[in-house]
């Protein structure tokens, strides 16, 4: 009997962001395959027994997915139930699908199970909603990393509503470029370094100089930029300024 | 001693999607206002003394949000600990952020607890990733119905990329002249119902004949629209099919 693997999002960082779904899968799972944003307080409701692999991804470690694709592979065929996690959602620039779909090409059972994306609760946890009825009727989420050799281009941008972009500090410099073809450069933008975690940081400005303030206060992976009007909420949203 | 107030989202319907934080704030919580999408395996995880007080919004009920208001500051006031529930999560589409602010201006303690979005679990568990590496680099949520006196315009919506529409059915002809005015006719769509639910359906198709769709199947709410390319991922991606 082959066993299952559990495609599972754990939340941006806080562990109390987990489903009950996700923590049900982890207390029963005999393999742990982990990335480098799942906190430890998700990985530490593993059974003791539990073999746990970290299979986190540098940015550009791309053979590392072959990797992955073969070890969950090979687990299952042993019997054992697998649970995969990744941070945030599996769906949302994970490669969720990429393993499911190679997991269907061996004939192994797959479930995913979503998570609270760090799209919406980083800016949540910084005091700034996606979406408002006062100024924001839609978001976009983008990222700023060069997928597939193909960097975010302007036909991902609309002229309107809130933008989130992941991944994009290594790579700032560019993803501004590509902004301001269609975002105004005086638009609001919060740069939010370990969001939703004890160590979160939130750095205010204008798009037009998001490169320098990502220099000057030395952001470093992982972080997102939210920009637009919704930014502005913060101040009255935020309860620790 | 005022209480304080938890605005909670608890997901898309599948009460296993629940957080490990939200379970929390229920299970202590002596008052719980819940919305029409809240299911009832979530609002039972409450105390048996608890006051259940039900909110549900129909469409175009906008005086029901001043007596939101108004039952969230009269039972702070009173000392209680409140949870106001709200499916998906309370930062899209979701109001959370003018019921934080009328709480603030009435200096009551209040916290956003984010939940697993339906934009992104309800395609999820019908077989569709919002984003994929190999044909879709960002994605974006809008809201098919009328805010705020103005209907959605052709500024929230990107050329490429998927796009995930709210709340669109009861609107739906409208919302297809404006996404036409950006999007290919050709393009694929799910229509889905009761997402996450086992009652959850899924109708595919063209985005040239969503609103023939909609009505043939008699579509009702709630339920979401997917377009893109990432739909063709379901044939692979769902395992019922």
């Amino acid at each position: 009997m082959k066993g299952k693997v559990y495609i599972v999002g754990t939340g941006p960082g806080d562990p109390e962001l987990l489903t009950l779904k996700a923590k049900t899968v982890i207390e029963k799972a005999d393999v742990i395959l982990y990335d480098r944003l799942v906190s430890n307080g998700v990985i530490s409701l593993c059974r003791k027994e539990a073999e746990k692999i970290y299979v986190g991804k540098e940015l550009g470690e791309a053979s590392m997915q072959e990797e992955i694709h073969n070890t969950l592979v090979k687990k299952a065929e042993e019997g054992k139930t697998i649970a995969r996690l990744k941070g945030g959602d599996p769906y949302v620039f994970g490669r969720g699908e990429e393993e499911y779909i190679h997991l269907v090409k061996h004939n192994i059972e797959c479930e995913v199970i979503p998570g609270v994306t760090s799209a919406i609760a980083v800016p949540a946890y910084a005091g700034i909603p996606v979406t408002s009825r006062l100024s924001s009727h839609g978001f976009t989420v983008i990222t700023g990393t060069i997928v597939n050799d193909y960097p975010i281009t302007c036909d991902y941008i609309p002229r309107r509503g809130t933008l989130v972009v992941l991944m994009a500090i290594h790579n700032i410099k560019n993803v501004k470029e590509v902004l301001l073809k269609v975002r105004d450069p005086e638009e609001s933008v919060a740069i939010i370094e370990n969001g939703t975690l004890a160590e979160q940081r939130v750095i205010l400005g204008k798009l037009k100089e998001v490169d320098i303030l990502v220099e000057r206060h030395c952001i470093k992976s992982p972080a997102l930029i939210v920009i637009g009007e919704v930014v502005k909420f913060r101040d009255v949203l935020w309860k620790y300024k």
